[in-house]
């Protein structure tokens, strides 16, 4: 079976790309190389140096005998993505290619514009490849936990059954986006329903939560196929980021009171759950919504556990509240439902002190490639 | 008190300017003037001759001895747009400037692209534009009832209080708009919330209903100042495009079982609302949704009143149900609440047989300048 990974260069992207590859399917990838642009632009860089892609691709095909089809393109370009479509023949679209960092989004209007209009337009574009040529193939779109925010009352998957004045109804779950990056995921959201609803198309919406860790069993087995790992306070993410400043000496940079509670999950969950969903595709017709992600943690909770796990391997671990540079509820009730997945056959990769063992340990054979100056937040979302 | 008004050439723009500079207010606008653009794209006109925008002020000046200021440009524009907000420095932001056509936003990919680009990047930068320099001023932004869909429970005012599991909050209501432009309205409203809630924004988001009728206090004063009609497949509505079918004989397109029921308002009451909004501003930070319509109809219903009305005129009036071009369900319940603006003061202007006679005989006066051809819908939903 074929699928296109979109995104195919990126942190989940790559990694998912190997898996389902490992795992039989027929894999093409689309990217663009412009999340390497971006590291140009902000100055970072990823933790561990990755290969140009072709030469992962070259690799991979050396270890596993396995073809990988590339396209270069940007999808926001519907003449090459729709070229790419016709070549490749997808029975199924992973869509990572979008720009995926909630500070970045907030640096200025202009990238909160290109940050709407890139993803939006991505996904409008390939709504309609799929539509006018490809109608059974399946969209397999990566979401955010983050579209729910945080309401005082659960979060179901995707849809939330009302009772009112006496009548009732299932409706999309009401969102509260946190970012202008958050905010275009619920736009798409919207975009994608309408399309399953007005043309049959099918789709599956991972919501996903913060992804954490490294190596998957694909990413791992070389050292030229080792994944992108971001520490800097635009692309970095929460657990990833403590460990790799635990490694570095740097204070855990936690935002405010720390209470955020959050969605995780390990990114060897990432590729499993992408893979799960396309083995059983959304009907046709239907915007299958799944909460993707294992456990929630506070923010707070997360850098005490590194500094537990850190200071174990002699590691100097400090943590340190700073201002909390993002305008969110530091305390508030936080419970999301994620069953879904577990029902498709999602066997948790729970957060254990291995992992962090092994976070800790790679983040240290790296650290000499640190830009400390990139670990503190610089973009706020305050007036 | 300064108001900027916001696509100000159209038709429910130009009756809102008019109608603030007649009440007092210090009314400016903008249009870039893409909606005649359109109509000489599709080959469509308005029933009635309409002047040029400087003509027309030209002729407001001379009625009321007002002022207003022109500021000729596309808000999609960063530069223009704050230029023109420091040149006029507003008090309130009244924002019609969006492509308002659902058939025309799925008309094919590029129009659907085009409409949710222009309208959810105007709005951004709008937002972009008060935070940066006028953070007090009031945006009053206009949305439309089709952001809810139909929903089998009750439509609320822009949120709903859900109780689950046990507990409760008041979250945005879900949403379920029914075409590319729909979306757009709901991708605004979203990015609305989110700029009200971190920069401290005050913003009033008034959810429209179908608008009929054509002379307003303001717009009937001279031949001159006479608004558009819409009568085309493409940007014509309901009840306007009844009144003008049954002018020229032509039966009244009803799409499928005519059971679909939608919010209406009369003309006179949107210039009355945007006022009313504007004299009671959103407090800093509050998002405030008002549902802005004064009666549902099915529109089924709708035409036989207007076939009695046209009958009593003696016009051979005709229903013909033809082949709905959109997804949506015929029949359904709908029950939407529209109390807050009648709590700020608004005394609507229903439907009644007066009305629906001299919206008739406006028809009939301009009937030779109808092209039929434009009449019957040639955009459609389905795949």
């Amino acid at each position: 079976m074929k699928v296109l990974v979109i995104g195919g260069d990126g942190y989940c992207g790559w990694a998912t790309a190997l898996h389902l590859s490992n795992r039989g399917y027929e894999v093409g990838i689309i990217d663009n190389y412009v999340r390497r642009f971006w590291d140009l632009q902000l100055g970072s860089n990823t933790l561990p140096p990755i290969q140009q892609l072709e030469r992962r691709l070259d690799c991979w095909k050396g270890i596993s005998g396995n073809d990988i089809e590339l396209f270069v393109g940007d999808i926001t370009d519907y003449g090459f993505l729709s070229k790419a479509m016709h070549a490749f023949e997808p029975a199924a679209v992973v869509h990572f290619g979008e720009q995926r960092s909630a500070p970045f989004s907030m640096i200025d209007r202009e990238h909160a514009v290109m940050t709407q209009t890139n993803n939006v337009v991505g996904t409008l574009n390939l709504l309609y490849a799929i539509k006018e040529d490809f109608p059974d193939c399946h969209l397999v779109k990566l979401g955010t936990m983050g579209e729910y925010g945080t309401p005082n009352i659960d979060i179901e998957e995707g849809y939330i059954k009302i009772e009112h004045n006496g009548r009732s109804d299932v409706l999309p779950y009401p969102k509260q986006p946190g970012s202008m990056y958050h905010l275009s995921k619920v736009h798409d959201s919207h975009n994608i329903h309408f399309a399953c609803k007005i043309w049959g198309l099918r789709a599956t919406d991972l919501n996903q939560g913060v992804v954490y860790g490294v190596l998957t069993e694909e990413t791992g087995a070389d050292e030229r196929l080792v994944n992108r790992l971001d520490y800097d306070g635009v692309f970095g993410t929460a657990l990833n980021r403590f460990c790799i400043q635990a490694a570095v000496g740097h204070p855990l940079t936690v935002y405010g009171k720390g209470g955020q509670t959050r969605a995780f999950l390990d990114i060897r969950d990432t590729v499993r759950c992408v893979e799960l969903a396309i083995a059983k595709p959304a009907d046709a017709g239907q915007f299958r919504v799944l909460n993707q992600f294992t456990e929630m943690f506070s923010v707070g909770d997360l850098a005490l556990m590194v500094k537990k796990a850190g200071t174990a391997l002699g590691l100097d671990v400090e943590i340190q509240n700073i201002e909390n540079p993002r305008v969110e509820a530091e305390e508030h009730y936080f419970n999301a439902k994620n069953t879904k997945l577990l029902d498709l056959g999602l066997q948790p990769h729970l957060l254990s002190d291995s992992l962090l063992d092994s976070l800790l340990n790679y983040a240290v054979k790296y650290r000499d490639r640190v830009d400390k100056r990139q670990i503190l937040p610089k973009v706020t979302w305050k007036r």
